[in-house]
């Protein structure tokens, strides 16, 4: 097995497979909409794997906290996407966060058509942390409220916990 | 811009998603033949792309026969890959070979069911190696002959000139 250092393919191969998937669905899909949850969607799969892998090398303890949390999905930012977001916009009530994105492999080479604009392109990131806190059983809403490809400042993806006890 | 050397995202991630395109393709396509089509469509588009990234990075003089291209793409699947595959079974006229692949990235966490037998799951590969090379005005076939996900040793993509003058 080769050391952990050497487990890494290149940016560009990857932004062009991720655009490929983007072009699929756009072929397969009903609407931008279906687009974004089938995104959504394909993004919680891959969290629900990418977590055991991430437990695996990081050797984490325990999360104490959501703040904690918060941290270590930014650790894994920088483990799996190689870039370093900010984490920002705390809830007074500390349940509830956004992770902002300066820059990403992902969008390097796009541009979004105006009929786009409602596509949300990272829409798998906040599946990915989505389904990867679910197996942590640490539930929570995500969603990418602005996006640099739309003319915002930055992309935030915006984290909220869903309390345990909302259903009882 | 980041040095070439950070332009690098984690495997693991890479893997997941490029398992979370062939799931999507399973579920929208009629059948597994239509899924290796789609695959190999989309390896076409990765490929007119990633050419000329690839061009731009090794500052590569122009092929001087299909065998030095042979060696290109091998040094491509390192850069892009960051596996290292043989070129071997070179055919008497040097016009085809194969690329033999020992390990990838992409089939880390894969095994095919029975049912699955006839999907090839790389089939990406050969269609990303036959698009970057209609770039470049050299017309192949490409194809995936052995598939270690099957059984067989290796994964072997083969590789056929197209004569220019075939058509004449």
């Amino acid at each position: 097995m080769p050391p952990i250092d050497n487990k890494k393919v290149n940016t560009d191969l990857f932004a062009l497979t991720y655009g490929s998937i983007i072009s699929q669905l756009l072929i397969d899909c009903a609407d931008v909409e279906d687009v974004n949850r089938q995104l959504d969607r394909m993004g919680y799969n891959i969290g629900l794997r990418l977590v055991e892998d991430y437990l695996a090398r990081s050797s984490s303890p325990r999360c104490r906290d959501f703040r904690d949390m918060a941290e270590k999905i930014q650790h894994a930012f920088q483990m799996y996407l190689n870039v370093m977001p900010t984490i920002d916009h705390w809830s007074p009530g500390s349940d509830e966060f956004s992770i902002i994105l300066w820059n990403n492999p992902l969008t390097e080479f796009v541009e979004l058509p105006d009929s786009l604009q409602n596509m949300n392109y990272l829409n798998v990131l906040p599946g990915v942390i989505r389904g990867a806190l679910e197996m942590l059983s640490v539930p929570v809403r995500a969603w990418i409220k602005s996006d640099h490809l739309k003319g915002d400042n930055e992309t935030e993806i915006r984290i909220q916990a869903i309390q345990k006890d909302s259903n009882a």
